[in-house]
């Protein structure tokens, strides 16, 4: 499975992923995917926001189900793992239970989480949030890439028809629980020296855009008294995030500028600054944002926003006895996971190590044997919650 | 003239234009200036490098003659003056010495240069440049634009052979005196109140590219002492170069910036950022540079550099005169007659009065009356120098 998805939006430039949501390389990714679970006999259905969920047993005959899975996009020049690894690693878990002659006494689901990693249209996650509620229908079709196309345009010209976008109910009945397993993001495995650890919550975490205005003017023949220069305001917000940051004990990154119109002879006429601030405490995130807002002297207009989610402490506490004391481990990053928790969904998530922490680069790595660990981990999970 | 080039590479987003060298829009400028000149029965050829020059007379039969016109690309959301004004007055100051049954006694070329603003390739006056030397061939076929396009690709595509790229004697030596008439890009005949000024040199000018290096990883889940986030040295860049030109009494811009991969949750691999800096003192734009290389813990690569320029004294002296003692006035802006003085021609500007100082902008604006103004005094020019 793993080589198959190799080439699928690999930069020859970079060597990293560019897998973004509705685009000919997410056709790729989803035809894949539903070639695998045909070929496995699951039976794939979409949901109102495009989700794919393919069924051993029926949901709806036999009671909610135990659904694992993740997503297959990806962010820009993002790693092979972040994603991918959770897909196949279920649909390598499914193999695996049949391989030993296993009988579900529950459904088992697999899911493909359309567009987690929001890096075409700005909101992480947008599948599992338009299912959920979480995002309504008229936000998310209204919701524009860095070309102008809306989302409900780029949906529309991918097949997948949006009248019925939205809140999902049928889709949810059918999950029980709900296990995302994802590479670690972090060395929070590589430091304990473990192979699988169990997620106990996300941090507070959200994205804020600044919006800084300028006057387009000649670079060589404007006097510097007389120009109003939003760069100047980017490095203010550049170095007060980070000064914030540390103040908060928070991390905060400002990875994505739209500069105009970002040529070299010319005072630019407006910069467009996006801040992503997480943290374990909500009201250190807060502090970040609001400190970055007063340097950059505009108010920042919050993209998203999710509070601490906890996964269920239950679930999660059954899962790391049944994995030889696996450890526990809180997370920075934003999760599918987290958005169905939320939802009021039994959740529970198992990263796998990676060695270096890297995550979103082409660098991203995880070791065969993890990954082979993490399947096992998975297997065992399935086998535990579906019998 | 003025009306049928209006729409062309327009944004309807900024009001602003995108007129890039070899591009769609640069082949309808090009056609409309073909067509013109025909219109008038100039005979028209077109340089190694692509620039067109229609003629009045011929130069090879009748010795080198009076040249002027400028430019018809722009910079990104350029003003619709900064280029088009000197071609448009040309032509229309061709019209006015028929109009008046003038028989000039040396021939009149008018000249459209391509690629004046470097928008695409990133070396400003490059038609000027390969046809005098200042830039050779291999380093002009080279170079490339965002798309990873060289220009030699983009030439051939436009249908111009680089067979024969390169220095052009056989233009130059056509080319007796050159005169460029352009929007003032400041607001010194604002401030003397008056329509019309003679250019007197052009501030040593150049471009630098700042390559910043970083480490993609996580914007959640990587701790701020495990960052390499070349954002923070972009920030430095910035507020660097601000504070190194204010000390020095130059100016530097630092309009452009390429982030890879710009995505809102990944702290970016590499940013790099365009740095132009120009100052009357020689020294001082070079102390400018040096010192944004300290802050930035990288060496500047320079992509152009241009000395101060002066314009013929003497010449320049006859056409104040000739302009009811026109203002002189120095420019920290390139020009297409700068690299022509420089290659040993003589050469002289007229400034158009700019109200705000506003250029490389949509709001660039220059009234009417002074456009005909400036219509009038190059008429004045090219008959006095022309009997």
């Amino acid at each position: 499975m793993w080589s198959a998805l190799d080439p699928v939006g690999r930069s020859a430039h970079s060597g990293g992923y560019r897998r973004f949501a509705w685009t000919s390389e997410d056709a790729v990714l989803r035809e894949w995917f539903a070639a695998e679970c045909a070929a496995r006999g699951l039976s794939l259905t979409v949901d109102r926001a495009g989700n794919q969920w393919a069924w051993w047993g029926d949901p709806d005959a036999s009671g909610p189900g135990i659904v694992t899975g993740s997503h297959l996009d990806s962010v820009p020049d993002g790693g092979a793992f972040d994603g991918p690894l959770g897909v196949v690693s279920a649909l390598a878990a499914v193999d695996a239970l049949r391989s030993k002659g296993f009988r579900p006494s529950r459904p088992i689901g697999v899911v493909n989480f359309g567009d987690e990693e929001g890096a075409r249209f700005g909101v992480a996650c947008a599948g599992s949030r338009i299912i959920t509620g979480a995002m309504t229908a008229d936000r998310a079709r209204g919701l524009t890439d860095g070309d102008g196309v809306s989302m409900a345009e780029a949906m529309t010209k991918a097949g997948h028809s949006t009248a019925f976008l939205g809140r999902d109910d049928e889709a949810l009945r059918r999950v029980g629980t709900f296990i995302e397993l994802h590479v670690e993001q972090g060395r929070g495995l590589a430091d304990l020296g473990r192979s699988v650890a169990v997620g106990s919550s996300i941090w507070p975490h959200g994205r804020w855009r600044l919006d800084l205005a300028g006057e387009a003017n000649h670079a060589g023949t404007t006097r510097l008294v007389d120009r109003r220069d939003p760069m100047l305001t980017l490095a203010a917000v550049i170095t007060s995030a980070r000064q914030a940051a540390t103040d908060a004990g928070c991390v905060a990154t400002v990875g994505k500028v739209r500069i105009e119109p970002n040529g070299v002879n010319a005072i630019p006429s407006s910069v467009t600054a996006w801040l992503d601030t997480r943290g374990a405490a909500e009201d250190a995130v807060r502090t970040v944002v609001r400190e970055v807002g007063v340097a950059a002297g505009v108010a920042p207009t919050e993209e998203s926003f999710t509070h601490e989610t906890f996964f269920s402490g239950e679930l999660s506490a059954r899962l790391a006895a049944l994995l030889d004391d696996a450890p526990m481990l809180s997370t920075g990053a934003g999760h599918d996971a987290g958005i169905l928790a939320t939802a009021g969904i039994e959740t529970a998530m198992l990263f796998v190590r990676n060695p270096t922490g890297v995550s979103h680069s082409p660098d991203e790595h995880a070791e065969v044997a993890d990954c082979l660990a993490g399947v096992d981990a998975l297997t065992a999970v399935l086998e535990e919650l579906a019998s």
